[in-house]
């Protein structure tokens, strides 16, 4: 297996990319292609001593994606780019998966340009996987497509379905609709719809639909996949961490109080370090982008080096799952009319 | 002053409405009506030994307003009910403001209905003020409006700055409009044109307007007041209750893994009374409804005692403010086209 890594997409690339892939390539034995400017990369590795490493190559792309180019079209017009060079060696089967810290919108433009969708799907969707209570939820869609329509909240629900069984282990994943309310008959002309569409896959077996959950629900861990289009699951996305990372700043502030808090704070350190944990993205390493036809990692900007490796471990596992042939298998199931 | 209280709308109604409305007409010195079942509202302020008190009157309405009444309709329905009955009143000019614990979307339908917008306001909005960084947000509309026009979110811009600046004293309101991105290219046809619009307002110096800002900078505190359409509002809204929830519930299994972290929790509970009381609803009361003609507070639906006084309070500001003739005096602003 070769995951194709774009090494210089991120705020902390090119070093924190580099090694996080060489430790990855290490710990699991499969390959990892940096791609990304020649020079640059090899100081590195040689800096750390991690030249000739086993399973590592490197690509050169003398180009970088940047803040400001328009994610639309940069692929196109930055054809030497680390990410466009590193989405082609997929898409000409040169590698099995992409990882890339860079642009988001990019990276889904691109996915969606050279790679393809699975053939019946509509749109390509990012879906990170969250902390919440009693485990975790995938959020699909969180910020690919702003505008949907119910067939596309359909097939996200599968995809996002399928993800949680095959790669995360869960039996028989629990779907719900994100709506403005619990009640079947709630939510705007969209969601009413999808709320039709799911209802009848669940009746029909092939899904667990559990009906609307709210924004409250989904921290609290009512399903283990939620359904949005990307406007507003963006908005959740994003809502969940600023929330986590307000309380963990008021949090601080209870220890620093006094003397006593701060002996309090040595007392209860392990416990808390858990608790920060939950929220540490390094660990999750980074979100698929489901229903295109190879795997797609899309990690976040800032990721350090265990986040490099975390997304190319992730990577592997999507490649080793056969998620992408079950979605195909299924997507007659996920079309309307 | 009078304010008009639903004492059979909430989870805790009517016994906790009661008492909290006796509370404050004791408190604040004005005139406080309780609507609902005379003999059940008069059996509990004769077991509070609080019959004969100053400022606390009841009046008479047989019937209730429930889970299952469609809240569209309802007070068509039900124009006994004790939700419709205060609302008439206030319609009558027989109470100066409503506050109801009640059905959200009975109360949003028939203050609409009975009390009327202000003119040419296109739509009230739900606004409650949520905890974050440094200060607290106004987040308008959370639900009252599943679809919405740019006109809308104009308006809800306007009437929110007002109330933060009228009612709870922020200068020069800072206001964000919700999206799914900071740059002003970002969003869906709605927000593209909400943005131009708010942009307009702000350079012409009548609103202070900061720009797009995502999920995460709303609890981070980058705006006084966040502009969002009531379906994004709603889920906004809740994630944030529901992430409150589930750090609380994982920060209270760190204090109870030993006898160790028990005696770090005594050293710190002072500190983490006050960090909890951070999403304490009951201390906020209830979310004002904008853009009618009357003030209108939604107190949470479990609402108890001190809920409801503090509900009644916000009632009382609202009336002192001024907020409805200044919202009229600027609709001029608010209008499109």
């Amino acid at each position: 297996m070769k995951i194709i890594v774009d090494a210089m997409g991120g705020d902390n690339a090119p070093e924190a990319i580099v090694r996080g892939g060489v430790r990855a390539a290490k710990q699991f034995g499969e390959d990892v292609v940096l791609v990304g400017q020649e020079e640059r990369l090899r100081a590195i590795l040689k800096a750390d001593g991690a030249e000739g490493a086993p399973h590592v190559s490197i690509v050169h792309a003398p180009d970088l994606v940047d803040m400001h180019d328009d994610p639309a079209t940069v692929l196109r017009k930055k054809p030497e780019s680390s990410m466009a060079v590193a989405l082609k060696m997929v898409q000409k089967g040169e590698g099995d998966a992409i990882v890339s810290a860079g642009s988001t919108g990019a990276l889904l433009a691109g996915a969606t340009l050279f790679c393809k969708r699975i053939k019946g799907i509509r749109r390509g969707a990012l879906a990170p996987v969250m902390p919440c209570a009693g485990g975790q939820v995938l959020l699909v869609d969180a910020g690919a497509n702003t505008e949907c329509t119910a067939e596309y909240l359909l097939q996200f629900a599968f995809m996002g379905s399928l993800y949680m069984r095959k790669i995360m282990g869960v039996e028989q994943p629990r779907v719900g609709l994100v709506n403005n309310g619990s009640e079947d008959t709630k939510g705007d002309p969209l969601r009413l719809e999808a709320y039709r569409l799911l209802k009848a896959a669940g009746d029909a077996g092939r899904l667990r639909f559990v009906g609307n959950v709210e924004g409250r629900d989904v921290p609290l861990g009512a399903c283990d996949v939620a359904v949005c289009d990307g406007f507003a699951g963006n908005v959740m996305l994003k809502t969940i961490e600023g929330v986590a990372k307000f309380m963990s700043g008021e949090l601080k502030q209870v220890f620093l109080r006094s003397a006593g808090t701060k002996l309090g704070y040595l007392l209860v350190k392990g416990g808390l370090d858990d608790f920060r944990g939950l929220f540490d993205q390094d660990k999750i390493g980074g979100a698929p982008f489901l229903g295109i036809s190879c795997p797609v990692i899309k990690a976040h900007g800032s990721s350090n080096e265990t986040a490099a490796m975390n997304a190319v471990r992730q990577a592997i596992e999507f490649c080793r799952s056969g998620l992408i042939a079950e979605i195909a298998g299924q997507v007659g199931f996920m079309t309307v009319g």
